[in-house]
């Protein structure tokens, strides 16, 4: 499998995506879409394309195994992202049996190509651990406060003495009450890093026990983890993304039968919504893309709870094209560890061109720039009343009316 | 594949799990839990065990299909739950790249089962779909909110007339400003049935603009779709589960070394934690079973957003024994559609004898008594300080510190 | 003092407030304006004019009583609104310290009252009380959650028999794994009601418990009160209320220098900040006008918690002009018991037109019809970056910079 | 008036607030009361006792000023509070309808009390605003960004040139899509400082928006601003203080009937209530003495939305006694400029000896130490199930039946 990335700096770009209009399941069909996936990939995809995983692939990564669970697995794209590694033109892995989901992710990728790309950037990165020490009372809570503040630096010692790719990079005490929560925020390299963040905690924590003499000790950090949380809006945790396209008027109107000033009172329409919804989420159907490239490229799809987090902005610009950014503070992925390194996995991330270490920003960037692909396009789809009829005509995984 | 009920009533329980101590993925040990795996579920489950999944199973559920992703898949239990349609013991199958996870609900299933079991039960039902028209001014949308009140037997009937799985049951409007919200609420069988919603939505919300003389009107089906959400915890969406047990004090003890007492001081501290995280997820990793489970089960893994909402209770009760219960009032599942009847998943589900229509309300007890599982064996660990070290022992899918 | 509803249908306005210049709290501004007062009120309010108000209008109001705190009380106004007992034309009595914000309530009266008024509507009503039952188990709860639905006449007749203001409208049951939440929703006339509520909540608490075998009962009827909190958006309590108006294009222009649009994009970009904030309050600076009506009228201000809940809603319409709403769903406010009885709280409801039985929905149309003035003024202040000037100018309450 | 610091180190006691069993608004009560207040102030209270407030000290606080809302004035005490300034023992002054809760407050305050006082520090303290400036697209944001940072220490002069109270202490610039978010924090000396902060942020925000080429620029001040929300619970604004107190378990019990384990019980129950709430109060009834005291102080009533953000927490120590805490990180008070200089509120503030320059944080921890006597009171009364009682007995203040 090969990994280089495809910088596109005037490159040819990759083809559309082969279909077949009579029958898209039909083995040339697939066969078709299976050499596009190779030539993009400059490599085969053995395992995607139905060779059985080996039973090593799954060592360290779960217990009692008895076998794989096969998850259709389709292509999204071309899209064009312009990333923090050059620009890039990629077909998006996605698993998902939720029929016309796939092809509404595709369509929002080619409108975006078409219309110059989507940017998108990490803009900053830390996985939060919060241990809580609970002393006698909320003097001690205090003195304890001051004495993790000046132990910044020993314990970023302790934490490099005991692992490569995380580090300490902030900690921020909080009294509450006769409690002392200390929020600890890592790098973790391009791992998701929970494992080694959670280890580095424990021992962070056991040491500020021992110099303030805690009563009580909470490693508790699975407190923000893999769940949606309004401190996530705003903190971010993992990689914190933005990605953002200009699609001009008549390139949105021409494709989607939209206008910008339709997509944008939808939006609007859904700030009632959302706010009278208490959600963290303000995204269309971030979960959808979020979920499917997870399955596919072996991460953890339990963070897709934290992941889709973020907010879509949709404006019209003074010429009357369609600015769309969509923000996620929250995307825990990783390119390194986890389920990455093997199988159908290994293959979807190389398909990226996101193998392996340094491929984690790209990843993020790439996943931010679906998402708002996916966002744009159903927005679109809401605007033009397409919806339900889309799902009529694609969806045929439901049970008949 | 069979999917009789496995009704107890004093049979005879299921085997342990086999494990093999040296090496767990060597092929007798897979061998002899595929041989556990077919005693339980009366029949093999040969895409499971490595047959490749034929195309057609693919259609209507994904579009530029290319293969498969393949995800490691382990069982977890063996799990006792008294669920709605009588006494089960189940193998629960849980598809996951994250190592001791599946081994930590394992654990909590066999603590559960030796203290006489879980008990599950659906509580209500109702898929939300919240449509919005936009009229002239608060007093027509004041006139507005009185027909849509009016025009409730009326859209049953419209909605009747579409579909035979799908009921309007219940229609709210609430007047914002300028704007009408129409809470409509459905039915929909052993279906997730957000397809079929989305249309009724569609019918009614076109009905009632009409009746009305709205001036825009918004599908809007999406805004709670997919979405963790404060209405969530007390509205519910989907169906709405609790799972309870009673861990005798001694059981307790001796399987994971923590005292009743322990874990509700654990979650006492936690309290502090999620009220300044503002979440709806008072769990602590539900998130984690329902992804493997729905990944494993051919459910859409978007809805564990919305689906790993709820609460944890810990009590120490007269006799010092601990009782724990799980609310989890939006399980957004389903044994009929979807990826549900196919491959993988449809082995996964004949596992736990909730092979398609009548089983939606039995999967998702399970589902709850999974979670519950999970979260009493999370909180041990914590409790006896072993967190940490088990992961060091079983999670070796990290990178190397 | 005379309550008498001032319904105009064609009358003669309110004259402006009188204003002074050089000095305005000069004792002949001060007078000026009280005779507007006495005018409109159609009597005296010799307390607000200064006189004390005696000892015995404390009782039951107030323990180890010293006397009155005196909190400065200006008008803003007049204001034009459109309420479910006809159009009124008040002055409108705000306590405060706050410099400028009675002017910048004042100024956004008379721009919606020469834009034709506000219309303002109660949509509903209800005071919730969520006492909580325990039980043995869940299935116990379960149970129990059944008996309490069928209990509801039987509750009604309870409450029926203790209070003739205060009626039990609903009642809903709500499993939580051993708990069950009662939301009991009570009407409570033009009383806030809370001690009547809290009273019946504990007699159907105490008989819920008696009919059910409760192991413990909280009356927890405190949870929701004088708590912002995300139901309190879409359930509301106390009085659900509607204020909008349309005002014309020139109009705002001429008495703002601010455009429609440019009141449009601000909202826009509140969405972010509020968004990421978690906040259920929509508005802009609601809290003040609510508090400081509050305070005039004899209200109780920890409400302003819960008040000061809801939604502003901009638009620019067809032709240009700008249509505004306030949803507030939450306004706790009473014209009966509390401190609205006596002293200077009566003699601001009656400036109101809103003493005594039958005023609630009134009061709670013109305390809606204000916040909506407030806001809009607000959003135009801020529009043409005059809010810090007028700021500047007005507060003179600050320490010199 | 005098406001020396009552230092307590050994010195003689408050004596208790003179009551009279038979009627307690007579005059020799309140003449009594007045007294008691007198001598605790050293000096007297002129306006309080009733001599109306003239006109000018409402200059720069109001405009259209009419006179003075009269509110009911009692005192809650004494208190023994361990502040940053020394331990003192004050009455405090709260303004109130609401019968009951005066003496709700002050039976907490005997009780701690009595079981040796709180103890409270302010441990934080920041105001604040967050400007939003606009840029063509994220690439542009996140330069601006970059400046923003950079420019960090020149905009600290820049608001250092007008205003000596004020000072810039913090900045965080966060991008989200084309907009960025400026976190700006300012100290304020005793003052609220919201004028002086709102200046010096539409400084702030004109300069940074004319080195980065900003589009628009929001000065948005009032985002956070006497708004509840959930960041409020993490990052505080205004003042962060704790409160805290050991209550012996004898001691609880003779005065309230109430066991420690029945209040830790209540609160535990609380829980299911608060988070379904999706609430940032998670104290019992703040608003109530928050309020109270502010309308007492001078304050600005609408920031109790904001200050009524905390935890109480609740638990029993080894010894079986009760720990209490209140968490407060949002108190929003001053003891200079706003409404705290003059007339009623001015004398409020010299009865608890905080009177002007240096005494905002003895103010702030006199509150909470306030709000936890509160709470610890009413959660006793419903542990003992008297809290309908008292309500019936004290609270005549509702209509009848």
């Amino acid at each position: 499998m090969s990994s280089q990335p495809k910088d596109l700096q005037g490159d040819p770009a990759l083809p559309p995506i082969p279909r077949d209009a009579d029958d898209d399941l039909a083995p040339r069909a697939v066969e078709a879409r299976r050499r596009a996936w190779q030539e993009a990939a400059q490599g085969a995809a053995p395992h995607v394309f139905g060779a059985p995983v080996p039973f090593a692939a799954a060592r360290g990564k779960i217990e009692n195994f008895v076998g794989f669970a096969q998850v259709p697995l389709g292509i999204a794209g071309p899209m064009r992202v312009d990333t923090s590694a050059g620009v890039r033109e990629v077909y998006v892995p996605m698993a998902t049996t939720e029929g016309a989901m796939v092809a509404s992710y595709s369509r929002g990728m080619r409108l975006l190509r078409s219309s110059g790309g989507v940017r998108a950037r990490v803009l900053g990165e830390g996985l939060t651990q919060n241990p809580i020490l609970v002393y006698q009372d909320a003097a001690e809570a205090s003195r304890a406060a001051e004495v993790a503040a000046r132990s910044f630096e020993d314990l970023q010692r302790i934490v490099a003495g005991t692992t490569r790719h995380g580090r300490l990079v902030a900690l921020r005490p909080e009294v509450v009450g006769r409690r002392l929560v200390v929020s600890l925020v890592f790098t973790t390299g391009d791992a998701i890093g929970i494992n080694m963040a959670a280890a580095a905690t424990e021992l962070c924590a056991r040491e500020l026990a021992s110099r303030t003499g805690a009563q009580e000790r909470y490693l508790h950090g699975q407190d923000v983890e893999k769940r949606a949380n309004g401190r996530a809006l705003v903190e971010g945790r993992g990689r914190r993304v933005v990605a953002d396209a200009t699609i001009p008027r008549a390139e949105l109107i021409q494709r989607t039968r939209a206008t910008p000033e339709a997509l944008v009172a939808i939006q609007k329409s859904y700030t009632v919504g959302f706010a009278g919804l208490g959600t963290q989420n303000w995204l269309v159907q971030a979960a959808n893309g979020i979920a499917a490239v997870m399955i596919a490229c072996g991460q953890d799809a339990a963070y897709v709870t934290e992941s889709a987090t973020g907010m879509l902005d949709l404006d019209v610009d003074a010429k009357g094209d369609l600015y769309a950014s969509a923000h996620l503070p929250c995307l825990l992925v990783g390119t390194v560890g986890g389920g990455s390194g093997q199988g159908t996995a290994a293959e979807c991330l190389a398909l990226l061109g996101c193998s392996g270490e340094g491929s984690a920003n790209v990843f993020a960037e790439i996943l931010a720039a679906t998402v708002l692909a996916g966002d744009v396009s159903l927005m679109a789809a809401f605007a033009s009343h397409e919806f339900v009829a889309s799902h009529e005509k694609l969806g045929r995984n439901r049970p008949q009316g």
